[in-house]
């Protein structure tokens, strides 16, 4: 761990007004400096627990005044260093902030604080029959899902976090709270502050509250598996799915060794093959309009039949391994890390991206497993590492490295969900060209001068 | 019209590059320098007619070299004084930037040239089973329809321009050219450029190209008129529809003097009195279903049943009606002007709101038509004026201002889907805090250091 170098001004002025809140423990600094994913970890100088906006307004103009780094965290579930502190400072933990300030049924909108998570938020809207459909996998915070811009499973039925953020409270480097957005369904108001912040990982503002978008619970769910005798099958079902317009709220794929990890992991039996899975959303009969039609598909690319899994437990079942996949895949080597990869292309090149992806996998020793929100194109790489293994190291930076090439050349994108961070930093010119990150660049300028808000992180260093 | 002002060297350079292209003519400059609206025309010193991205930052890097101001131009279909040129300047007319760059149609997505009109887009898809569904009425050019954040009829089921821009190629203010987003369909790679240039009215950059979202052409498509005994009836509907989550594709109020200018103008034999305009789009089944479940609200509201136009060339009328209602209304009063308004509260609201409108109305004698886009909260007043009657303008003002402020209050926006423009900069404080305006003011120094781009417009004058 670097040495603590917190000005003595902000140190005690921190410690008088935040007490116990206030830590620069080492297990707590560790905890604050490290992710779910290959990152070394690089601890903050001190922890603050916020309580309010007021608070974290509190701190960021403290901070700002004393050039002191400020990084938001929610629960670390992130897998790009956001919430590392390369540059050490203060990581501002927001899960204190899990208040959820009002849910207005009838207009299909909740205001929520930035450290509720999203089963904290359907936990709450039980009754209502409304839920919140964006679903990670991880059970993330709000704030932190919107400063990803995340998505997951239900994305390709219900968008991403950018589709479904209304309204925030963010504080400004300076400290000052603003309003962007607002309830009404649309508005031509302005610049489009919301869309603005949601998805720069805490650079340029640090979200607080938050209004989403909530969704009637439909009147029925299915969901199935299919099984196919090879990948290249089962995208096909996929991309003719999505040509067709079927409008599945779930299309998610696997690969046998996922659902080797799975089977172990979660003790489930599902066959070892590369498999969809699927969930439809609706009234009974276009349910099974949806089922019937995706059905005819797959038994068209030389899919295995629909096993279904209609009552609520089984679904759960089901999804809660789909969401341990990650997790399940790091046990398949012990004490290993991943390497996170995350492309996203057109559809349309979406067989042949995964195709050359799976040739690329065949070239390498070590375990790579591969899944994904395949509806919107977007799939994962899970690299297993041994941190400490050169070669390890190496094969997947290769990796790594061919897939999000390849997504470029495809006009897709290096990130479908997981963000920038500090992992994906040198793809942005790649992806985006030089004048539109000069664009990014003169933004973050605007409106965090002195860099203060979360710095080293989304813009690559010139 | 104020004196020519362009400095000799621009003009001399425009001149030689554009030949024919480049006009100081009285009536080129009238046409471009006045919108539909009520806002005194004030036209530019020239106007240019570019013909590519190529162009468009050799006028931008020019002009800026000099101060010139740079106002984009479509159509001139906008109603808030957008592409009025107050401080003189070029207006950079793209009408002649419509070329259909590419269709792709097994991703669903479209990439044109800002000058190509929804109309014109829709032609160029026949045969290809798909369609670009947001309709503000208006054939506006798509880019100005991104400027403008527009969405009209269409929206409640196919969301709004920020929605539907999945990439830009962009004129920044010292001419260089960039590309935002990417032909993915979900990216959490950086700031989000494209939503912030989507509603910023040309001041932030000059969209030359966009890459639209497009949808498969339902199979199904029914269209229904239901009148009512009273709007509050009608509302009632379109709120229990909503809320109950029915995925109708449009559902559009118009009052009973909106009907009256309808029938006089579009030969229509509709009932004079409220009235809700439907549209459901999906499967045979699907239709049948949403249809059965509105029919069964209106009913229990008095709505008088439905009268089906089902024939596409019956359903085209209806809503070519509908479209018309602007100019219908309009010839009420020969020679008049429309002082627009086009609040959009949460539709939980928009009862009360509509109700305390009517009683707006009563009080003034200036005649007023109400209709909207209410399956968004959204609704215009057309307020018709003499605009050299100052009592006439005094009622528009005032009403104007009562809607506005009380959208605000409950929670909603001055603008659902014109903009701001000169029109609206009054209200951009009151929605969205002094704090908000000012991050949005550095985001316009931050690119447009100069002021060169639509100068004047969105940001209120401090």
């Amino acid at each position: 761990m670097h040495a603590l170098s917190l000005p003595e001004d902000v140190r005690q002025s921190l410690s008088r007004h935040f007490g116990p809140r206030f830590s620069r423990g080492d297990s707590i600094r560790l905890q604050h400096g490290r992710d779910e994913s290959i990152h070394e970890p690089a601890p903050p100088d001190a922890v603050v627990m916020a309580e309010s906006t007021e608070e974290v307004a509190l701190v960021v103009a403290l901070c700002a005044r004393h050039g002191v780094p400020v990084i938001p965290y929610g629960v670390g579930s992130s897998v790009e260093g956001h919430v590392l502190a390369p540059a050490g400072g203060v990581s501002l933990d927001l899960s204190g902030m899990n208040r959820i300030v009002a849910i207005h049924a009838e207009d299909g909108d909740a205001v929520v604080e930035a450290g509720v998570t999203r089963k904290q938020l359907n936990d709450a809207l039980k009754g209502t029959g409304l839920f919140f459909p964006i679903d990670p996998g991880a059970d993330a915070t709000l704030g932190g899902m919107a400063a990803t811009r995340a998505s997951g499973t239900n994305a390709v039925r219900y968008g991403t976090m950018k589709d479904n953020v209304l309204a925030t409270t963010t504080v400004l480097a300076d400290g000052r709270v603003m309003e962007t957005g607002g309830r009404a369904r649309k508005s031509s108001a302005g610049y489009d502050l919301t869309r603005l912040l949601v998805g720069s990982e805490g650079t340029l503002g640090i979200m607080t509250e938050l209004t989403v978008k909530l969704y009637p619970i439909p009147e029925a769910i299915s969901a199935a598996v299919c099984t196919f005798p090879d990948i290249d099958s089962a995208v096909r079902t996929v991309i003719q799915t999505i040509q067709l317009g079927v409008p599945v709220a779930r299309i998610e794929l696997l690969d046998a060794l996922s659902l080797q990890a799975i089977n172990r992991f979660s003790k489930t039996a599902l066959a070892e093959a590369p498999t969809l899975f699927f969930e439809f959303h609706g009234s009974p009969t276009a349910v099974a309009e949806q089922a019937e039609t995706v059905q005819a598909i797959a038994s068209g690319l030389d899919g295995a039949g629909f096993a279904w899994a209609t009552r609520p437990e089984d679904r759960n079942r089901l999804w809660q391994a789909r969401h341990d996949a990650y997790f399940a895949c790091l046990q398949l080597k012990p004490g290993c890390r991943c390497f996170p990869t995350d492309v996203c292309v057109p559809i349309s090149r979406l067989a042949e991206c995964i195709a050359k992806t799976q040739a690329d996998i065949a070239q390498v020793r070590i375990p790579i497993a591969l899944f994904g929100h395949v509806g919107d194109g977007n799939f994962h790489l899970v690299v297993l590492v041994d941190r400490d293994n050169p070669r390890d190291m190496e094969e997947a930076a290769w990796i790594s490295e061919r897939v999000v090439e390849r997504a470029i050349a495809m006009e897709g994108t290096c990130t479908g969900e997981h963000g920038i961070g500090l992992g994906k930093r040198k793809y942005l010119v790649p992806e985006h060209g030089a004048v539109a990150v000069d664009a990014m660049r003169a933004l973050k300028t605007a409106l965090d001068p002195h860099n203060v808000l979360n710095p080293g992180k989304v813009l690559p260093e010139r």
